[in-house]
């Protein structure tokens, strides 16, 4: 299946990095290696030698360069065989790897897999909240067993967190939800409202009165290909002039192969801030609810489905996924828009 | 690869309910998923959703209805969606999943895969002994990663008794052993004679004179598409008015998939019925006949196979294997005839 | 995938018949059994029965003759079925099973995979020092997850040892290595030398002087399909006269299949022969070397390069690749006139 190339798509926290200095993952099948230059900027080339094909993690960085594991070529930052270690060896021109435009955001590492020509940090989706140091946030992340799409229909229709999530996020003002769709240029946002209900168990914290009844609304933001930030907000009934609370977390999924996907998920505070304590408690519930109960239900579902799309079992569609459609739709144009670029040549003669 | 669809397939013993109420199981291809209603009938339905397709058995039960556990759409017993949890939002027509006519009998449920219309209990196959209240029955369940055909070739060829469970059902007389088949219809009966022999140690307590010798008898009865049924019995030598015991056994085999097969057995004794500790000694034994001698050869057999037909592999073909081979001919016409079916329009104009 | 068939493929280390007196490995997708004859010879014939297919491992042998598990037919080592337990029962000349030539040789058994009558003793690799008795031999195996050709580049590219090995084989003469390579008949040789350098650790007990620099030369023999002999030798700088220290090491690999292969290797020497603490020495280094080392770079290689044959990946090639090339080129060449032989008959008319 065809992945879209010119995006920036998350590889990973910055903390991730191992012992080596090396984090190495597939990104949309394509195997990435990134580390640090001594200046401390980040690098991303194929995790694969050019020589026997191994993956370039297996080995070391030395100074700037990369050395294989395996017969000891080395390569810079731009992906060339600079260094052969037998003194007077040819190094052939063939000798390079593929490397990635690759800036470090958000406190993650984000790769642009299309034309380094195109890579426009512009386009990076906001996620400014996450590094504002007036804030705490706690990371997670799960490899997940389903194609990434699967992962941002949940996300973008949060119905879901009534069953999945029932026990701290549920309320009785579910079925009396709205749901509404925006989209500006490619960015998409669903909200979801519970008007006028109780305080669901996971917001009491937020409030200060928690059985006072509130208006609830979950916006759900999308960039493409597969980035979603959650802000949750609650409201005095019908007066969106009172905001009671606004939490906020990113969701972050990135295409590892057809039917896998990395999910990147934080969640950012603005109370507690540098409390240690606090952050457990958040890293429970993540636990619980991404890795237990979301992970779970993704991974049945691409069971279920099987080796097709599943837009290919025609499934039964309500109102609650227009917001998932929409994001669908406006990927799969990209994504054609892509396919349609390389075959026609932009240059054609009149 | 096709299945049998018009017979009755057994799922699960009835025991098998989990803590929701729920039975799944993957039955020739098809996700099933079986519930009690209300008034403690079965009830049979598809086992994933017909919106976003996750596994029905991850929801709930709710009255009649199954809640889908990812967005709460509710179908009742014959697959219609009738509640959608939004106050107001309309249900699709297509919102169903498929209905499977389910009976419960001999301590399990059955389900029919074919035309609901044709679905008739007096197809089951006569296992009435497994729930004689005279009787004391022990069930067991393996999933068993073979076509199910090895399975039913296993129980049609019973010569294997005296290689595989030699130690306790193995005989002196095996090198006289007699073969017969006989056809009713679609039921198929085989005997293994083993004449004027010493009384194998597995069936001593089941004779006055353990020393005394006898004819043992083993009769398989299998019907489609493959559901057997073992009576063992002794006789006096070259007597069979004078029968000394008989001792029945079920061996429902149900296709999973092409190459793996639900394998229920059930034995039956009509002595200490309602001892515990006979009932463990039975349950040792299965433990040791079907988990660990027949399941690690048949699955043994299938990698040895591989993902082709046994038969396209030519295998050389024994007397003793008579039965096994009318079973598989029987079963293909009956395959044949619904493939045929289904390309022949039934009201064809003259 | 083809794999060479006229040529002795190594089954196993004699010490590997396990206590029912068996050795059964999958040789170029062909299962095999091994066992001994009552007068001790071996027997290698199809590890799977012409009835009903299943591994004749499961069986027992029974005189001469090896008893299926499953129905009790006995094969004999030409593999022709010579007994049905049932008296009387005829035998069908179709039972029988695929025998292989067999010798053991070096402490292993080999078979013959091509036309019997071709099979000839002569064409063995020499492996004589394994069995030399004033040597000491330390034997191991690895299955790895590779095509067998790349175990061989490995072997035949000895410059990994500086990075794959290099805490102890590691060498600051490496950037001023030479490698050359020989080829007699089918028999490819690489040299890799080491020249004027420090005795690596690995080495240091096998000199009077560690600290005195060395001329190192490995040489690695190759035979077809995949059989490798590492001699490692020590010489005074500039003077091939005068050595110092001989080592020799077998890394004898058989295909299991397409992306599997069979490693066995075992390390010989000639001092402290009868010293178990030293054979523990080796089998330490050996665990680290070759299951810690070379077995996890080799499976990542082969992750990375797929399901595909890395030459058509195009690797960048270097110089010190000239003894992989030509043993891929030498086998492919074998290979190639195999296949010719087979589609042209020998006995064409004129």
């Amino acid at each position: 299946m065809a992945f879209l190339q010119n995006a920036w798509h998350m590889v990973g926290w910055t903390n991730e990095l191992n012992d080596k200095g090396f984090l190495h993952r597939t990104i949309a099948n394509e195997p990435i290696l990134i580390y640090r230059l001594q200046d401390g900027t980040p690098a991303a080339i194929a995790d694969r030698c050019a020589h026997r094909f191994v993956p370039l993690h297996l080995g070391e960085q030395v100074g700037d360069l990369i050395q294989c594991g395996y017969h000891g070529l080395c390569f810079d930052k731009a992906g060339h065989c600079v260094k052969n270690p037998v003194d007077g060896a040819p190094i052939p021109k063939a000798a390079k790897v593929k490397a990635y435009p690759v800036v470090e955001r958000f406190g993650g590492f984000w790769i642009w897999l299309g034309d380094p020509a195109s890579a426009d940090e512009g386009a990076l989706p906001d996620y400014e909240f996450l590094t504002d140091p007036k804030r705490a946030t706690v990371q997670g992340y799960m490899l997940t067993k389903c194609n990434y799409q699967l992962a941002i229909d949940n996300l973008t229709d949060l119905t879901h967190i009534q069953f999945v999530h029932g026990e701290y996020q549920g309320s009785e003002a579910f079925p009396r939800i709205k749901n509404e769709v925006k989209q500006v240029g490619n960015t998409i946002y669903t909200y979801l409202t519970f008007p006028n209900g109780k305080v669901p168990m996971f917001y009491a914290n937020a409030v200060s009165d928690p059985n006072k009844l509130i208006d609830l609304v979950y916006e759900v933001r999308w960039d493409p290909p597969s980035n979603a930030k959650l802000t949750v907000r609650g409201y005095e009934v019908n007066d969106r002039e009172k905001m009671l609370f606004e939490i906020q977390s990113a969701h972050i999924v990135t295409a590892e192969s057809e039917f896998t996907c990395h999910y990147f998920f934080c969640n950012s505070r603005d109370y507690a801030v540098n409390d240690p304590e606090a952050d457990q408690k958040v890293r429970d519930w993540q636990r619980i609810g991404f890795v237990e109960q979301d992970k779970p239900m993704l991974e049945a579902q691409q069971r279920s489905v099987g080796s097709v799309d599943i837009m290919d079992l025609r499934p039964v569609l309500l109102g609650t996924d227009a917001g998932a459609i929409r994001v669908r739709r406006t990927l799969a144009g990209l994504l054609n828009n892509e396919i349609a670029a390389k075959e026609t040549p932009v240059s054609a003669t009149v």
